[in-house]
């Protein structure tokens, strides 16, 4: 419609029946971004497949419904984190399949296909305990197109277990580390290799972890270069900063 | 060495001159990182002339100029960080050339060739007082062999200034984000890009920034996908993460 | 009561029964307030419509309506904020007219008429997450008499949202702004006006957010001018300082 | 000239130079910001004579010289704070006329001539510690056009001082409260006036008030309604925002 | 008995069937203070009538009433904060009278009778909010044998309402101010009066007040000389401190 | 002179040349602290030769000369805190005698002889670096008349060096303890004595005391009863209130 | 079997099937923990019957039902922390006998004779609040073999209750004191003892005990050697060093 | 001489010169410690040639002498941590042979001989950047009497320089890691090692460090079992515990 409007104009200017002067006038208060700019951003979006996404924790269902609702209309694949059993018995008669990952505590929403992605993120934790950010992660990559690789309860303090699958990190593009309490698995894993690492806190832990600022901290401070970090708890973000990665380094 | 060892005990089961059980003995208690584990890190390093890095801040002129001689006796290249004219003059007539880099408080010595990479890196900052951390990046960067775009001063307090540069975020491989203050371009930048922003906190500003908190903060808690955080005014941890994936694109 | 007293007491030195010493004596140790002060204080709110704020969080229901009760025999407006559905119930029934605004989670009970201020006051959120506290700013700000308009969900990580209701900025004679997350929104807005911008930070976020701290902390550390901030969550405060404003510059 | 390039294109449409679907293709890829924007922003400075600032600390005199000498180019008038003896012995031989504030820590250089605000802003401090951040806010806004009453040393341990001046508030339009240690003096004035109080937390104080945070704290819970708080010792950031509200009071 | 066993051997020393020698070693090891220590200090609770305290929350009902149970059994006695309707359920069969203090959310136990003191203590808070702590003081002072004068609600943001009753001030020997929010009040009170002020800071907040964290550093900040601290919503506390004090006054 | 002003009016009230209504309204608006509320303040300090006091870290040396020199017209006695032998030079020539008290970093003017207070308070620090701020309290505490009792080195680490002098405690009308570090010396010394204890933090410590912040919290968590707390290194202001406290008792 | 792999290697380089050269490369391959470093690290465990543990906290009762059956089949022992009754009823008809701890809100399941250590750890609590963490060290430690001897509600409150069994101080080769509010106790004994004491803070208080952090900063700053700490609640970690020092001195 | 007064009690007690009842009232008000227990104390640290140790940051050089100078009077052994070059000067003509450490920042001086210890203690390090902390370690247990294992700069960027030594792990008693940064060693070394291991977080690192509190916490949340933390930079304090585990076990 903005096209169709400017075209309009174009065609005025054209014809005669608006002046240049007028013409200018209009289009320096024309909102820019009615040139089309938004509407560019909407389409990256689709033409990915990639998703929005959906913070379940701290909102009813109800109002999980709508929004997840709101976003099917624009067609694009959902993914809801922090999500529990009963969001999913909210959401599931929903008219488009509605897929229930609960280690994940992750709902998606297929409406679009995913153009799949060559190359592979690797996803390490170091606990058990931190397998639901990571499989929020997994799940997030997954439907951005990325193949997965899974190592999980590899931590520090049994540093033979991450050692014997090394050579998992040289197969992947991007290495997506997890772990709460010291947070020390990720300084551990850059050292190991030079694909970038990153890190993801978690709140798990308890006293001084203060909710994860432990782990946080200590993956800011590594000794080791080639880590970066996202927020505690944040399995998602750390998914699509690797997605990001891994989809350039496919298309390279 | 390790591999003639090793050579030497296989010939020796070969000929019969030590049993297979002696030598299942002797392979168990073998330092594991004798079987050339170490040796094959460090090549790595020289192979892709990435530098070694010393942190100038805390230490003696002395003690600088003793571990960038050490290292130098490795032939690697060598990064100084939060140097200053001082930390120059005791460097400078080291027997290979040394390059102050005074905006980035950054010395090289170059000791390998840099084989290029083909993509490009753009390191943004929010002001003025944040261009030397990205300086940083930019040196290190820049000896790992990648190409730099800058765009600086462009923070959010007049976002016009960044908007008219948006094409710039298409060309390059990697966005660099440094920001103190409030730290919020990190997530303008990511809003309006699909490539991975490294985002590094300054410790720019006063009063509540707490030596970059604030910002540090803001960034991990970005409303925008696509953001990963380094620890604060860490210029070159963020141009390492960020050489490792343009290396990885480019060579894709 | 306090002036007949005055008034009786010079009526005693004008017709001689107290001396002058006397009464010196008495006015020095009379306290002060009962000069009308507290009463003047007083007046002042009635005047302006200006309501009594009770905050319902952490107190019981019967709590909250003995408050109410007594607030409601002084003749005065209410707003009582982090109310909520069973809130509502136990006021409901009171004999003035109880409105309950669900999103803003806040109760209004209107006994004075309110003054129209001229001026409008903007409100602007950053995601939807934040509109229970626009809200709460909202309400309160039109039981203060000032036009709202509301801009929601323009958060910077999609800023071609926002910049397209940029005129909007102009047509206020305040802004309000209400970010949770990384807080970026005022630094934003303020670059782009000359308004000023009262800041909202909330508790929307989750990990290094640490209850709305992350935000707090980047709305004073704002690189924009013209920005000043009020405690986390706090629409209510933001709605009163805000319309403030607005009255005074309405009345000019 | 990006108004001249517009017109161009127009008369290229006009003149069947360029067909309407050219002319959409190149409009929808012009930078928008091109069409007038960035120039809008700058005028509005220019037009008012409000200042730009430069925060001298951290920075060498070399730096603030450049920074400065480059700002004088753009004939707008400059406020340098936290600047020194030295900071003005290395300015005052700039072309224009360079006044040195000692108390206010503050340089200003005028370049334009300042249309004067009619309504006044109040000055008050706690102590005499505060007055250094307060002069800093008397000067930034007198620069900016504002009369200003100063109330210095009121603090709450002696409120009798406070209270001796409490008709001082009714005449301005708004009031900056600078106050260090616990912060409560913003409480105490807001809880005096209707006018809105600007607060501004200093860093005066030891053990405890951890450079300032209490009082920022202490402000942000203010009790009183009506307070709203900046950062830490930003004397200039109280005056911008309080002469922006001042300049739309006198417009009103 | 502990004496006994010392008049014993003494008596073994004087009549020779013990020597010196090994009376001086057995009273070396002799545990110190079986030397009566502990009984003094056990009979100085007694003989005062001073209360044990429990500290409900967190506590299961039934450990509530072992720990009564004990303390009861030693003839004191007993505060116990921090109880709810739940608690006294429990309680309240016990063999002595038990009071439910609803307000104050403490439960007292009267053992002993409690010597009166002839000073009294003035309890003052900022809000209604802080009216549980107070009581929390109020009921521990009484059963200590202190006079209580209550002055409530009489917060800075109206400071008229506390001028009007600065003369309460006099009368006491010591007040205990209870604030939450930016916790102002502590400051104010000691510079209208030279009797020691015990402040309590209270939980009484949100956003930025981090659970009273914002009022306690107010307090320990205070401007005003004669203010000392006890913990966020220890009205207990600050109800042994000042009654330790107003015993001395009154003893004096 | 406003008694004056006052019998003034009165007299023409007396004399019929001003109506009561016309009165009424003027003393409606005098402001009450003219009523002679500040100079009976004033008067309460120089009764008691009662220091002011002048924090002398982070001001120059002719600021605290000027400061001083105002206050010596006051003809009140001056304690100034925190001062080195610099300032003792820069404030020695002064017209009165000014005492440099090393150890306590504190200069004393007297210009008013004290009247001495009958009890005694007892002051003890746990290490040999306290001193100071136990010295600048004792100081203080001199100036106000007090009798003070030393008693230093006593920390818990050897816990019977404290015990050594127990019979201290019931010499003394209250009792300042001083310690860094972890702070665990006020529980002690409270749990053996019924007199209050303020609780000086200080600064001493490293690493994870965070200047004092480790001991603060310790003191505030007392798990003793009759503790309560100042701002760190604040030995002027515990000397203050246990001053008042002190001479209460004295004067019970 | 690693074993028998590499001695199958090894035949074939001795027989001439394999090449030195290929038996060089694949034993450089072979991920080096399969020389049985694991397995040795496993025997270890098993060897001396150390528990596995289990933090139930924040975990489901068929996560950690799911949890201790896969523990069960390697045959060690286990311990599984902040359980409750709940947790007991979900895991009492495991196969094995079950034992429920309830004031240690532990469970253990031996499937391993323990070996007992000569020495004793000795067990100290400030108060009754703490015991729960200590029963959990006492419990943790008596499974590890050792002989546990418990001193509780000894606070430095009343430090003559603890003085009066500082013999058992000499009994023990290891103490663990554990202590919430003011966390003074572990410097108290520390001070007493030569034995090596280890630390735990609780979050038993309230306030400005923020959930045990002042504890813990006490702790780790502690005025007497010999004192080192682990993390808040932390009774099982205690035990456990406290363990294998006893063991060590017990095998010395 | 305290031996010799209670002789001479007890002998006027068995001579008939002092009543049992007086002796009883005598001892009971004898100052506990007089019964030999502080020259106990005292006798113990002679015996074992434990140093006494002084904090030489923030004193200045003649504080420092004189503090040494009286503890040299007892004849015991002295360790001077946190000093240098001008320290030494000003102590190295003391009557006894003064060592400067210059690398460990730590002066000894030897005034008993030390008896040697059989065991091993390990003192490892990150980098080189947390060297001086170790060797204050180092050389306080040395003084101890402690055989010191030395194995630094193996921090976990590059894990088999760490494993490449493991089999040092072995051979000690008692393991001090000292790291700063992410402080992830102690986790990995105690993962590796049934050892006990103390932890010494440094103040290396900058940024999110703060000073070492990254490190810290990253300790205390080990998530390896076997680790206990002493203060930041707290070298000597590693030392205290690691000699007094290492003594026992060796004395075992």
């Amino acid at each position: 419609m903005i096209e169709e409007d400017l075209r309009k104009l174009l065609n005025q200017v054209h014809n005669g029946s608006l002046s240049v002067d007028q013409a200018v006038e209009r289009l320096k208060n024309l909102p820019f971004e009615d040139l089309g700019y938004a509407k560019l951003d909407h389409h990256r979006v689709l033409r990915r497949g990639y998703p929005e996404a959906v913070f379940c924790e701290g909102k009813s269902n109800e109002q999980i419904k709508d929004i997840v609702s709101q976003m099917m209309k624009q067609n694009v694949n959902i993914v809801a984190t922090r999500a529990n059993e009963k969001v999913y018995d909210a959401l599931k008669d929903l008219p488009t399949e509605v897929e229930y990952h609960e280690k994940a505590r992750t709902i998606v929403i297929k409406q679009q296909s995913i153009s799949k992605v060559l190359g592979k993120i690797l996803i390490i934790t170091a606990g058990t305990a931190d397998i639901p950010v990571a499989e929020e992660a997994a799940v997030t990559a997954e439907i951005m197109g990325n193949e997965i690789e899974r190592l999980y309860d590899v931590g520090v303090s049994g540093i033979h277990r991450l050692l014997a699958h090394k050579s998992k990190f040289g197969e992947a593009n991007v290495i997506i580390v997890v772990a709460g309490m010291e947070g020390a698995l990720p300084s551990v894993v850059a050292g190991l290799t030079s694909k970038p690492v990153i890190a993801v806190p978690t709140s798990v832990g308890y006293g001084a972890s203060f909710g994860g600022l432990a782990a946080l901290l200590a993956m800011l401070n590594s000794c080791a270069s080639g880590v970066s970090v996202v927020n505690i708890d944040n399995g998602y973000g750390a998914a699509y900063i690797a997605s990001q990665i891994n989809r350039l380094i496919a298309e390279g």
